[in-house]
């Protein structure tokens, strides 16, 4: 692996950062514009993790963090854990960052200035909205978000070096989400959601979920990070995914925004929309610098550390911004992938610690990864294994012996599912061709949500 | 390695926990009990910590994060950077601690009581106190404090993995710093200070430092935590330390909350030094977890991570809690040994890879560990070396040849001063006495603060 960057590379990022310097020095005026700031500093974002991740690369191999390429006809080593170098100067950069959007606070409150004489009313106390002029309460749920990517890095990081059972890794982004759920409790503690219009009659229009609501944000924390975690195993598919998910959740944002000046005060959404922004920018800065060195055939891996981390960027954005059915919307591939894996998952079929796709040495190939069956499996089991495989699509290839005894069948990953369906592929086509399904899946999803959602809301964040 | 707990350790560990998790319920009524619950807390994480330290002996050794012990008859391999579960435990408590402190501000918001009605004039808008009854400025510090304490573990554990240069090793508390001064500026803000009575005539009563207040708070960071990091590398010298300095922080506020409640209003020192007391009884508690398995015969090491996230606790305690000045005066012992070990730091003098005694297998004692100087040491640090070694109390021992030029010297370090001074010890019986001499500078500095400070300055906190 090369661990230096070419001259053509350092200068191409040398004046992608000088420029953003300049951008970043240029939006200190009036009331500043975090928006500009923002892209500028994910474009140093993405020069720092370019570099380090060169420059680290040796570093990695000798402290023992790095794999071995399954599906390549050479096996060699490269370095692991890359995506912990992505969430430390992530990490780094939205800290940095955390002036810039109360810039204008900040000059308010240094000059004096401003509406020191408004009275605001006890209408606005519960609401944790507007309380003073300087927006502790925005400053407060930043700052919870930025503990919550911190822990969950910490984390996948202890689960990189001491390959955490299956079954405790589950609870990492549990305990990662803490912080955030800790300081919603606190400073914010809204529990109300709106009623779809077909259960109003029996709900009324809004119902307090209380508890149930804090269980739901740490249902969604728990499940993004683990279900990009197991649609993962070849090149490039945990980075590739996750910058289409980013990328459709700007695209959501950029359309809330668009239209939302158009009302007379600013809408309730403009924020959260922005602060997912802020937060999803230099996501796409430090990811697509991952994404150059993972991609096939990849140079280094992202480890578990990414895939943790990516979900929990956009459990955050979901939950903060208060939009987390939307951006389940996003996950569809990854919740039929959840779905699909159950059986494994839940062990009523065994599942191996790995269940990429096999590489065909002659062919240089993926082909479905199969288990094989020690013993037949029990008949319920058996029962339903032939009822997924004989149905008119698919869902399983098995292989029986000349008793009717099933002795092998494919790993239940979508990955497989694809090789199952449309025959053997190369690395690179098998991610790309998921990816724009990925993709794809998501455009309708968003659709879905901004055309129809008047039917069960009676109002949607654009009006 | 004993990886397990033993009956009796089970016994006592589980009645510990069940205690403390019974005082924590018994918190919850009236204006709840934070100090209460914050002890109870720190019980659970002492249990937790020793738990998880037998328990992960293994996992630890596996994961190579293990190291020899070389001032033993026996050079055993034993588990390393364990003060990193210790530092994953405590943002764990504190992080679940967070509702306690405003366990009163909570229920007054959700039951709407209190005093809405009331109108806050603009000359508190600076000094972000009492902003409005919730106290979003508070939860903001508090969660500034766990974001730098969260950075300095990342970077910790990132050192003891990788083994940074020491020179790049120095800003490991820098970048951890960086969320705290972050927050501080755009939430607090304040830079002045008071002036020393001597000098009001030339500065006027108060002086403001501008960014230069920055810089010092930065500089405090960046002291605390390598300072203790360099004291270090004999069983259980740094936890020792850390637990004197935590202590008798714990004693200095718990002095200035005594004397606090006689005034008619609180006083503006209560809120620092119980927010001081809330982030320094969890950290006794997982260092006295730590310090049980690291003294000597230490069955653990505590890595770089634990001198980086103690050393962070106590700047962060005295920088958001204003008292800097005292914490340095609990300082000295590290001060003294920083100057002391300046030349070797600067490279005047040679600098080893590790500068702990030299253990002398035939005695079992340790021995003040040397240099070697292969070329005779330039003029003027010769001239400087032979001043040290003939004062009165020599501050170094030196060997030259027949030639007189300088052979040997020994390394600067307290530990190995002290072993100059007092000759050959065994590990135990010199850790021993350095933590008495660090807990005897402790007391009378803070002596010195409380009986002196009025000569300086106009009011004491106390008053």
């Amino acid at each position: 692996m090369i661990t230096t960057l070419s001259g053509a590379e350092v200068w191409n990022l040398s004046t992608l950062s000088a420029a953003c310097v300049g951008i970043i020095i240029n939006t200190f005026h009036d009331d500043g514009e975090p928006l500009i700031a923002s892209m500028a500093f994910s474009g140093i974002a993405f020069a720092l993790t370019f570099s380090l991740i060169r420059w680290l690369g040796d570093v990695f191999m000798k402290a023992n963090l790095k794999g071995r390429d399954m599906s390549k006809p050479k096996k060699i080593e490269i370095p692991e854990t890359m995506g912990a170098v992505c969430a430390v100067v992530y990490l780094l950069t939205i800290i940095i960052f955390i002036p810039f959007p109360f810039y204008k606070d900040i000059v308010a409150a240094t000059s004096g200035g401003g509406n020191e004489e408004s009275v605001i009313g006890p209408q606005f106390v519960q609401t944790g909205r507007s309380l003073h002029r300087f927006p502790h309460n925005k400053l407060a749920s930043y700052l919870s978000a930025i503990l919550s990517l911190q822990s969950v890095v910490l984390l996948g990081i202890g689960d990189d070096l001491f390959d955490i059972r299956w079954r405790h890794k589950l609870f990492i982004p549990a305990f990662a989400s803490i912080p955030m759920l800790v300081v919603y409790f606190v400073d914010y503690g809204v529990t109300n959601v709106v009623v779809p219009v077909q259960l109003e009659q029996y709900l009324g229009k809004m119902v307090n979920l209380g508890w149930l609501y804090y269980a739901y944000m740490a249902a969604i924390a728990i499940f993004c990070p683990n279900s990009i975690n197991i649609l993962a195993g070849i090149n490039g598919i945990e980075v590739s995914q996750s910058l289409v998910i980013g990328g459709l959740l700007l695209a959501n944002d950029a359309l809330s925004l668009y239209v939302a000046p158009s009302t007379p005060f600013p809408h309730p959404a403009t924020d959260p929309h922005l602060f997912s922004i802020y937060l999803l920018l230099p996501f796409m800065g430090v990811s697509m610098a991952l994404w150059w060195h993972n991609w096939y055939p990849a140079k280094v891996f992202v480890g578990d550390t990414y895939c943790y981390f990516a979900g929990m960027v956009f459990a955050i954005v979901g939950i903060l911004g208060h939009f987390s059915k939307t951006l389940l919307l996003l996950f569809i591939p990854q919740i039929i992938n959840f779905i699909y894996s159950a059986p494994q998952l839940f062990r009523l079929i065994p599942c191996p610690r790995h269940r990429l796709p096999r590489f065909n040495a002659r062919s240089g190939l993926l082909e479905p990864s199969v288990i094989q069956w020690q013993q037949p499996p029990p008949k319920p089991v058996a029962l339903l294994m032939d009822m997924l495989a004989n149905l008119p699509l698919p869902l399983l290839k098995v292989e029986k012996n000349s008793t009717g005894e099933v002795v092998k069948s494919t790993n239940l990953t979508i990955l497989n599912l694809w090789l199952v369906w449309f025959g053997p592929k190369r690395e690179d086509r098998l991610a790309t061709e998921l990816i724009l399904m990925q993709a794809l899946c998501g455009v309708l999803g968003l659709f879905v949500r901004h055309q129809l959602a008047l039917w069960v809301f009676r109002q949607d964040n654009r009006e």
